[in-house]
């Protein structure tokens, strides 16, 4: 069968991070239709229920069962110290195994004042740890940390699959929410991007409370779409950190951001000067365990 | 005494919300430091030091001993129920009579991926129910509910206090990070100035990681200095919901804004016509019970 491997080649692993304390809801749908949707294109499929988990989504000292300081926890040194001697928290260890696993990661969750409900908070909090998520180095080099498009998740997709509860307009450009983009680039940029993984513009349902299971089959097909192009959609163009668009300040170089102000001004425009490539880590990786 | 009724006046109430599971951490420090300056200053504080309290930081069933509706968690109604019932959890009920007590509110925390940890995002999850902090309606008014610069919150100021872990460059309108100001946005306009309040620019202390304890001192004496104009400083000012300058679908009008894109186009400019004033609500709060 001359199909078979190029079939092979395209068969992905993906995470579902799901975050919703009801399994009845929007949300709930959204999840269960990605699972067939990804599984109907052939991919494997991992779901991270955090509430179903009960997930401990408060970042603290009993995180740690030994401390490499047991008088001031400093959870930087703490959590890195745990991942460099396996001394993780299970849940931590497994959550990093997942990301590692995938080739793609998908965020369900409804934004709740504006961001990420807590559970999801506490997820990135505990499981993106020093060393794993931030602080990685490049081999032979000690100062600058790969991140905004360089780190462990180099080559991994991510998109942010989310429910607000006001309208589509709320959430454009000039819109009184600020615009979703906006509001997510803490989230979509600062932890995403940051893990050097390429992040797809958000799959957003509004004024979602005003909707009835009768509006969802409509819902889950348009996501069924977006899904089917997971790995062919063009990413977000955030600027690399070590592309060559920053100074060393890690500031944007003038002329760059051409008519932007706030986040945007962090995207790639036309005309701008090619960003060096990222550099890839040792297919070796940092043990999770 | 001629000078009694003018100092009594100035006696104001500030509730300080402190997130960081060490208190011997410099959050911990600046907490103090606010509460030692604020004293000095003849205020009342009282500090809800989340982490010490165990607080719970995940909104779910858990928080509803009586359910409007048993078999779907809709979270939104279950918890304007409980408020309209005097059913609320005490630690929720307790939180919302702080606020209801205080003048202003600080919110002190650590950075964590760029913004709020997730216990300080479970708080605003549990504690900014419907009813108390969205979904509040003027007397006699039975559509649009009262946010952006109205709501039950009126009257009172919030200022974050916030240490980072990476240079002040990063943190500017050009830097990597995305500027301090938009990566607050979903904080300071979305939560903040949604439930009326006045939001004063936040104190930052930045590559807080690279201080030692005898950096301190200096950082809590400009603290202090802050502090010292708490209920003087000059609020940002992010445009009113309905104060004119958004129209019927709550997009910004033609012409305001300009020069800007992102969040700064929400923020006043010279030369703009002038806001209708905030809507007072009648005196008797509504029952934090």
């Amino acid at each position: 069968m001359i199909t078979a491997p190029r079939k092979r080649s395209m068969r992905k692993r993906v995470l579902v991070v799901h975050v919703h304390p009801e399994p009845a809801s929007l949300n709930g749908a959204l999840k269960d239709a990605a699972v067939r949707a990804l599984h109907a294109l052939g991919h494997e499929v991992i779901v991270s229920d955090l509430y179903a988990m009960g997930f401990k989504a408060v970042a603290d000292a009993q995180d740690f069962a030994q401390r490499v300081d047991p008088e001031r926890l400093y959870y930087a040194s703490e959590s890195e110290h745990a991942l460099d001697t396996g001394t993780q928290r299970a849940d931590v260890a497994e959550e990093q195994r997942k990301l590692l696993w995938a080739d793609a990661v998908i965020l369900q969750f409804p934004l709740w004042w504006f961001g990420p409900p807590a559970m999801l908070k506490g997820w990135i909090d505990r499981v993106f740890v020093r060393g794993f998520a931030y602080g990685v180095r490049a081999p032979g080099e000690s100062i600058a940390t790969l991140r905004y498009g360089e780190g462990l998740l180099l080559g991994r997709r991510a998109m942010v699959s989310v429910t607000t509860g006001a309208p589509h307009a709320h959430f454009g450009a000039r819109g009184i929410s600020g615009a979703l983009d906006d509001l997510l680039f803490p989230l979509q940029h600062g932890v995403l991007f940051y893990t050097g993984m390429s992040v797809l513009p958000p799959f957003a349902v509004h004024a979602a409370n005003h909707l009835g299971p009768g509006d969802w089959p409509a819902i889950e097909a348009a996501y069924g779409q977006r899904l089917a192009s997971l790995f062919t959609d063009a990413p977000i163009r955030y600027r690399m950190q070590n592309g060559g668009h920053y100074d060393e300040r890690q500031v944007l170089r003038p002329g760059l951001g051409a008519g932007e102000t706030g986040p945007r001004v962090h995207i790639v425009q036309h005309g701008d000067p090619p960003e060096r490539a990222p550099r890839a880590l040792p297919t070796t990786r940092r043990p999770a365990g």
